[in-house]
């Protein structure tokens, strides 16, 4: 998405070639009119994929996340929480999720009560890396045998390897800024259209 | 607004006449639709009140505080998050916000740059109870010399003190689902239509 892509060249904010920060847009203050058109994009990529409801994690993929749900007619929109587990733990699906760029490991949760066998769900996230959020929200998919009919992020690492690990589970990936190369402070895209 | 407060005695579940929990439509699962329906509303009750941005706090805030954005015309959408300061402590605006659930204490911020003197800077969130979170982004509001323009909430619990902890600031508060009294099992509104 080319609007997305130039964006990032004029406000994103590179970090020893290894951290891209889109905070003015994206992850801390929001461009509404870009996650709307976004969402809208997404939703015209996804159209025909008979997802049934959209998921993503807290926090900051939240309002693309809507967004997509909004476009594909209103879908109804589940986040996992970053939370420890309650007390009731045999009430949630739960699943380990590795951060890249602060070095933990969480636990990622959803009620079982809001992720069915049989549903078709769409994981939509801001940034895809090392794919550790979207395996973790995959891990919650199949505990509940549900199916995940596709991945769309708006920002894709490539060269983090989350892709190739998302596609050898047959998933479909797709990313509205797919980044090849981040090196001597200059973005290189793999442009799609 | 009815559809909401229909919503909420249908699908809300009260525990100890103290906590409503509102996850299968507000804080885990989202209703899309109905988020949609009470973004135009508050676009249409603030629409005169000149906010220059919208504010809220991760993490279930957030989809509310886009619709309402979306509806205001796409204003910028900035949201606090909860998580200990970083080392660049200076770059960040910090406030402290009671959890009335969880009985903790977390540190909100926002970066300075996103928040700047002059701004009028409306505030939404999901819920309103003992009104600290709003309190929190009020701080940071005034650290910043801009100036709050409303509160916006989705479900207010008003017999816990927080609207008149924000009247008393001079600040103008509304609520889409004003709850007045939770007993017996029983929720009792103050309709305003």
């Amino acid at each position: 998405m080319k609007k997305l892509e130039e964006r990032i060249l004029k406000d994103g904010i590179l970090i020893e070639d290894r951290i891209l920060k889109v905070d003015s847009f994206i992850n801390y203050q929001i461009d509404v009119k870009l996650t709307n058109e976004m969402g809208r994009e997404f939703a015209r990529i996804f159209r025909e994929c008979g997802a049934t409801k959209v998921l993503t994690v807290e926090t900051s993929g939240l309002p693309l996340a809507y967004a997509v749900a909004r476009h594909l007619g209103d879908l109804p929109l589940l986040f996992a929480k970053k939370n420890k587990p309650n007390t009731n733990i045999d009430e949630d699906y739960c699943a380990e999720v590795r951060s890249f760029t602060k070095e933990t490991i969480n636990l990622i949760r959803v009620p079982k009560k809001y992720l069915n066998a049989g549903e078709k769900v769409l994981i939509i996230d801001d940034f895809l890396a090392s794919g550790a959020a979207s395996l973790g929200l995959l891990d919650l998919i199949e505990q509940a045998g549900a199916s995940c009919v596709g991945v769309g992020v708006a920002v894709e690492k490539e060269f983090q390897g989350g892709r190739a690990l998302l596609e050898a589970k047959g998933l479909r990936v797709v990313s509205l800024a797919h980044i090849t190369k981040m090196k001597d402070g200059k973005i290189e895209f793999h442009y799609t259209e």
